[in-house]
């Protein structure tokens, strides 16, 4: 007997999914191997950047007030009495009609208040005496870096949850995080299931496919942020993949199958979730492509099921997956960040349900972004997915969209993400 | 004696760089080990996709023909004859008024022109035979998806230089790559100089601050696709520095350089290029940051001199050395991507040069993006950094840009590129 599925809306469907989202634990790693981790506390200045007053540029540490009647016409000499290179540290305190020759980035000497550039001294020697030529008046704390002015001692200067990214890593250095505290990555059990399925080494056979979305979940969980635990590919039988998925439940945070969510004979996850004692959460989505996405919850530990053909496979995990994963990593924004596009070209297939179209963007003159639908829009199509870094979305009860039109998009090569998951606006989610 | 340096514009000095542009060789590596990598040769269909016509629904397969005079009031009853898994064929050829059950992803029966969905059958069984019921007419070629639609044999699918992604990793599995023909990573030797710089894990001390920017580029070297050798941080002695610039060149392909490049009496790295018979390329760019980022040729390999304060090398290696790498790594569009914004900010300060702002992108309504400079602009800022995801771009000869203005940015964490780079237009070239 066919169950008659009931499609609840992707709003509806995430909520369901982040009522079971948990948060990692801590662990450090050594700051050379923190790149795309992420980071399990706020880093905070434990110290004013700069801590001291520094020099931008090459030049003379002088007293502003010693330029006071100083012009192109009027030039006045400063005598050179130390040399401060980077690192250093003057002893002297410069008095009057002194100057004191300073390296970027060193720290600026007592009884200085500006710094005169280089290139705008000229150098003479009188004596055995060091002098400079100055031709113009100076501001007090001109071309200084002052204490703390890039950031304060305890300034809270990046959330947790953040990736670290080289900007991010520049900070880590600066505030002396030899080990950083991260996030633990998530273990996530993949299986793919599917007789038609052949691993990638195999030669073709008549009505079978190669398996691929094994490994493009694979990427998909590390480009998210989390770890794959490899469960291989099972025959379309119960008993083997119930004793699979058990086993992944137990060593995984999370599990991932792809295949048998369909209504066919041969799609056994429903039964499968009966037998693991497995909470049901949905089994149909009015989207497309990944109306078939399924998900379960089993000891505390989300199972989704996942469509066996790639686009919709993909799709399902961007928009369930990725979001348990980031949360897990603490970001307060682990939803694909949105925008809006304009579309460049005619898509006139109705929608009757919300349609997510791998997409490209462009971005083009006059601040506006403008989005093209890749390839072919079939659920089981895989070239598409390679030349996608958008999910162009199309409300389900819309009929065709043109040119010039204004849609959704979902990034999917930002990191800086959304807080909210994009859903069905008032209108559109009556369906 | 101070050179007075000429500085030359940003478009220029990307012209002089990629003159020595080079092609990286080919290497195979895992498929489970490519994500991330280039591919050193285009991807080809070696295969129609699908390769045989497939049901993309569970459902039956029938002959559209024997539907012709059905509809709700005028059911049929076809005979079911066999049952297709997926990955299994049928040896049945389909005859009038008969029908093969078939799964999603199964090759269609011989004899059979479409698939109706499992949901609008109904089944019974009369005298130990199987029917179904179908109450609508089906089309011809309705629900299948036929070999090649996907992609034809000798499709060009991506193009050499392509990242490998989620996509392109389903793809790379579809068509059997077990091992993957990448591009060997460029390795860039790294060396920061500076005597006032202490490693990550040693205490604060005055006049000294740690050496963010090695970690910095280490992190911007491996996300534009290279590989770091790291030759340490060296205190400001020139023979020190001269004898590991000199091993640097001889192990790698391209050497990283960061401080000692401006104008004072420590900067040595003129000198440094002198003594290794190097070919200077530039050693003052009309831009800021980074206007004293320096280049030179050694033994036919790139040195970059890039500048000590964080920003400005930040900025300096996002120009110059990413599209070098990318270049290398076989990607037609090395150089960052282009975009318009419009500014959610006034930004007061005169621009006598091209001025690179680390900034924010946000993805707005109607179409458009914005960008908000993020924390200080000054050179030596280390903090606005984690916080960029793009450089705007403020043209050298304007005054102050005002909240609305359109603003060129320059996209960080985009992997689409751009097959030329951002140069100053005619007006604001002329410097």
């Amino acid at each position: 007997m066919i169950e008659r599925r009931k499609p609840i809306s992707v709003g509806e469907a995430v909520q369901r999914i982040m009522e079971w989202k948990k948060y990692g634990d801590e662990e450090y790693v050594s700051i050379e191997k923190s790149d795309g981790r992420f980071l399990s506390q706020p880093l905070k200045a434990d110290h004013d950047v700069p801590h001291f007053d520094r020099s931008p540029y090459d030049g003379f540490a002088i007293r502003s007030e010693d330029t006071d009647s100083c012009s192109n016409e009027q030039p006045i000499q400063l005598e050179v009495v130390d040399e401060i290179g980077a690192g250093q540290v003057s002893s002297f305190h410069l008095k009057q009609n002194q100057a004191i020759r300073i390296m970027t980035g060193a720290a600026i000497p007592s009884g200085a208040d500006c710094v005169i550039m280089l290139e705008l001294t000229s150098e003479a020697e009188k004596d055995g005496k060091k002098f400079i030529t100055i031709k113009r008046k100076m501001k007090k704390g001109e071309n200084i870096s002052f204490q703390g002015e890039d950031a304060k001692k305890g300034d809270k200067l990046i959330e947790e949850g953040t990736k670290v990214n080289p900007g991010v890593k520049a900070l880590l250095a600066t505030f002396g995080y030899n080990q950083v505290p991260v996030v633990r990555r998530p273990i996530i059990g993949v299986l793919a299931t599917g007789s038609e399925l052949l691993e990638v080494d195999e030669p073709l056979q008549s009505g079978k496919i190669r398996n691929s979305n094994g490994h493009m979940i694979i990427s998909q969980v590390e480009r998210a942020g989390g770890v794959v635990r490899r469960y291989g590919q099972c025959e379309d039988h119960l008993e083997d993949v119930l004793k699979t998925v058990q086993l992944a439940v137990e060593e995984c945070d999370f599990v991932i199958t792809t295949g048998g969510v369909s209504v066919g004979d041969f799609d056994y996850l429903p039964e499968i979730y009966d037998r693991l004692g497995a909470k049901k959460l949905f089994n149909k989505i009015a989207m497309r492509p990944g109306s078939v996405t399924t998900a379960a919850v089993c000891n505390g530990k989300l199972l989704f099921g996942l469509s066996g053909n790639p686009s919709a496979c993909y799709v399902g995990f961007e928009l369930y997956v990725r979001p348990i994963i980031r949360y897990w990593l603490h970001q307060s924004k682990p939803f694909l960040a949105k925008g809006t596009a304009i579309l460049q070209k005619d898509f006139p297939k109705a929608n009757p349900f919300n349609r997510f179209v791998r997409s490209q963007l462009h971005y083009g003159e006059g601040g506006r972004l403008f989005v093209s639908p890749v390839g072919l829009d079939k659920s089981n199509v895989v070239t598409s997915l390679a030349w996608a870094n958008c999910l162009m979305v199309l409300p389900g009860g819309t009929r065709g969209f043109k040119t010039g039109d204004l849609v959704d998009v979902l990034l999917l090569e930002d990191e800086t993400g959304s807080d909210v998951p994009w859903q069905e606006s008032k209108k559109s989610s009556k369906l």
